[in-house]
């Protein structure tokens, strides 16, 4: 054997060697060097946007084949084609599309993944969080942050339709996913209708009686008439800045910070004609068009959108936006920002 | 001489002792233990009530006798009777009454003391700050931060009064007390007018594209109308802290915190009949009775107040306040709270 | 067609249903919600145990068939047997065993995943990082944070053999990877030697004039024999924490955090016969023994650990140490848990 | 009247204003204007230095004459000549010289000014701080931060004494000074002696099973020869800052910040013939001379010192440090650097 060895080539010396050493769940760097450091991202998620007119009947079709009781929440989960069944709308954030019939409840639960809604379609409907009950308007934010008790209902006669958003891809990968359901379908109501906008929702002003330490925004609702007029007023006398113009962080108002620790929240008006410069960023982002259309190029793509469609911005794809539209376009962002920021992995660069 | 020495008595040695170290600048902390490390902190200022009635007859003469342009600030400072002609409201706040006269402005300068207005008679009025003009009206907060370049007009053609308040008596205890004046009456206004209110006024939302990190407040400007409205809401449904009721911290949305780094602003409401639970703290403030009438129990003295008076509540007094009208009371206070806080000095502690 | 409908039963219209919203990159929630959110994490990554006894042979194999040149840097990778091939110890830590032979470099770059050395065997051997050269001997940690430059060298005449520990596989899921050559082989010198350590290694001390904004410590060499007498005097008084005895956290002696905003390093002590209370938490960890022996039961597994062995403990398994020898025995350990605390996601819980 | 008003001057109606004011506790701005806002700050405190030549002997005459029983603390306080009898260094400083014979103890109280203690002469000794036993030996830093039980002791055969300083002046103008005798003459001792430094005196590396979450330094016990052997080090290979040369800041080892909220502490190391660069701050200083001599010149004002002299810098005042002897000479300081910084009132100049 010793006389084969030394007649082994030396790339068969090697590949005996890589063999050997599998048993001891041992591995050569250098065979997956480059892959495993290069030079700069290329997310696995691609560019891509949903659009309402599918979305919207596909959603409606659910509610006359499943209940929410059979579902426990009726959802349509946005799924990036990238990512190979992983269900997420980027590499880090999951989006879906629920639909909660006029009279039905979704039952209380809660779970470490943090989640928020923006609703899409209502004219009734409400989240407890936590013992409050919090109204449920088009184009309102509405927070359900890691472990705080959550459920829905629809008291109104027309379906409302949301859009989830939540860091579940970010949980997984971490390995700290827990869930539990509440026990009763609803949970009791401890606290005044919407008293955390009625206690935070004012500029500038925080009630000095209370402590408030947990680690996401005590303001759960931010109802869209406020931030529409505060982008429209904004738009009026300047630009913002050169890759989104005028955007708004929904903010901890105890904080000054994001609204959650692992997913922060915008909103932004596109004044007619208006393009933005193209940058790209190691976040990513899920989009829903509030208003208006447009599109925009990301990676070389153009995402046209519509009112109501949602689109995918990857980790590091370089995009910008543009409004060729006679009216305002308004979109509503969520993004890992909080995440690469705290980890220092954070990077922002104008496009080439 | 040995001898007499021999002969001299305890406490003729000891006296001799204390005079001979006087040269080099020593002194026996014996003789001054007690006084210096008392158990519990007894304010040199008093609690005292400052009658608009009073005031503002005084005020207007002024007006008549003392151009703003001689007066470089047309101010009647409210000196606390307790502190022996100390510029002070209470041991280490200064608040004063200023008036600008219609079409006199008030030249720009700058100083190291952070300074605050509450507005108390206005039809026009304004104070640019680092080139913002920010229009006032009653019952607004406006701040003037430390360093920033701000000048004050009235194109109205009533007077403006307002209150000023300062850290004037905390600056010059920690000899920091710088000034500058800016050369020209007036600065250039450089941004659009009340921009500050526009761009961080909204209620958990913040412009994304801005950076600010000064130590104090982006947003220099708080209209009464929101803040009234929100206390009034509030009291609809909460009776707030056992203390000081439902009462609202001025906040830097940047950070949730202090609008300033050395003074807290705070506004509350007294419901008809509502008596608050009396309690003390190390730090003092100085109140303003924007709407109402009321009185407070300071360290056993009954301060009674009505519409526009001032009131100085001393560090470490107790106090408690009454509303015995049939009308909601609202009073703005500014406080040394952030000073003690952040040397860890701030105590607060129920009535015995 | 509108017959055949009716005639399919109804999963055979969900199972249409489903196919026909497969274009539309959508899925239902309701088929894979108690998969994505199960009652507590599992991980994938399983315990194990890598026996020095087997990774050195394995390693100094290495040295004779590919040189540092050819490979770029020499390394044998931990591959966590749970995790298919993916390059990581734990699901988020990567762990491997570099060797540099004597008179060799391991040339200039830098990286967005931090990385920390821990030094298994050497006689010389360095470091350096961002132009400061860092000496390596046996027990030494040794940083190179994100993106600072660093290269390796061996000036000894005998191998050296260390412990590297990265957050690639992190960095991949937040897929923010960037990595950069020098150029040169090796960097400039452009500090004094170990300067990190003569300005920053003295406790409770801090050089005044220097200032430090990075997100990491700005000393990057732990010496072996300082923690260690560490950790042995406070044996001697003390039985420490419940669940790991005397463990010391390495601290940004800037902030008093850790070392990294994305790894925190730990050495312990476990004294003979020392059991530590069983517990689990969110984050994972790899260990590497620097002296003794003694076993760890995780997840119900038992791992027998000698001297410089490593071992894994995933996410959220229950696992306690014990030393059943007769003499001390010293772990170093890499974790997670700064990601998961700045995320909200740590959690601990003592055993059932 | 009206005649007689019409009749008074200009000046003699202003006067008549100002006094019919007075009883309003009013006062008008424009008469205190420039002395009020001055363009800068001018202490009133002066610089100064006291001898040990002069200190000592009257010190050890306090010894004769009274005994610690009866003194409480046999205290010598360093009266600086500007500030009128305030018990105080600089405007915001205590410094105090002080005795414990052998075999005296100093009984144990609390108080809200932090206290530190620096060593100048001692075989033995200690504080307990908090049930800790801490030794005392020449150089040796201790701290008893705000509301932490102490008192002293002397065990060995000679004479302890040592430089004590305090923020009283600033406790007082901030009217927030409590005080408590514990009752017994001595606290029991609940922790191994000098565990403090034991669990925190080592560079970069915590007790991860402790929580500390006080304003102040867990750490509270900082030895002379490793601070020394620091600035010994790194003064072979830098020449520091240019205002202070090679100066260490005694930190909080568990936030890298000052080591107590009001008081900052600091060595530094002044080589033969080395001149620091002249500026000035708005930061007070009392300085200690461990060992060496030089001289300071301070606002024009030139303070030769030798070994154990202390020294006043005010606030503001130009200076710089001068070693015209041929050996190393080592200062301690401390200063209110870190009530400035947090009110944003900190300033530093380079000398005109």
């Amino acid at each position: 054997m010793a006389d084969v060895t030394r007649e082994m080539s030396s790339e068969q010396r090697l590949q005996s060697y890589y063999r050997e050493m599998l048993p001891f769940a041992l591995r050569p760097l250098w065979l997956d060097y480059k892959e495993l450091l290069p030079p700069q991202p290329k997310s696995k998620a691609i560019p891509y946007r949903w659009s309402w007119r599918d979305i919207r009947p596909q959603m409606m079709r659910a509610g006359e084949l499943v209940s929410t009781e059979e579902a426990e929440r009726r959802v349509l989960m946005l799924m990036n084609p990238g990512l190979n069944g992983l269900q997420a709308i980027t590499s880090t954030l999951y989006a879906g599309i629920q639909l909660v019939l006029p009279g039905e409840i979704a039952r209380a639960h809660r779970h470490s993944p943090a989640a928020l809604r923006f609703i899409i379609e209502a004219t009734g409907g409400y989240t407890t969080v936590d013992g409050e009950r919090i109204p449920m308007l088009p184009g309102d934010l509405v927070l359900t942050p890691n472990w705080t008790w959550h459920d829905h209902g629809n008291e109104a006669d027309t379906p409302i339709i949301w859009l989830d958003g939540l860091d579940i891809p970010l949980a997984r990968a971490l390995e700290s996913m827990f869930f539990e359901l509440f026990g009763d379908d609803a949970q009791p109501l401890t606290k005044p209708s919407d008293s955390s906008f009625f206690q935070y929702g004012a500029g500038g002003l925080r009630p000095a009686w209370q402590k408030h330490s947990a680690s996401y925004s005590p303001l759960l609702h931010y109802p869209w008439p406020q931030t529409r007029a505060t982008l429209e007023r904004l738009a009026a006398t300047t630009a913002g800045g050169p890759h989104d113009g005028v955007i708004l962080e929904y903010t901890n108002p105890v904080t000054g910070g994001p609204v959650m620790p692992t997913m922060a929240c915008f909103a932004q008006v596109l004044r007619p004609g208006q393009r933005t410069k193209a940058h790209r960023h190691t976040s990513s982002a899920a989009y829903h068009v509030v208003e208006g259309s447009g599109f925009s190029m990301v990676d070389g793509e153009r995402l046209e959108w519509d009112a109501k469609d949602v689109f995918a911005v990857p980790a590091w794809a370089v995009h910008h936006h543009e409004n060729n539209s006679s009216q305002d376009a308004y979109l509503f962002s969520f993004t890992d920002v909080p995440v690469l920021a705290a980890l220092d992995l954070l990077r922002e660069a104008p496009a080439a």
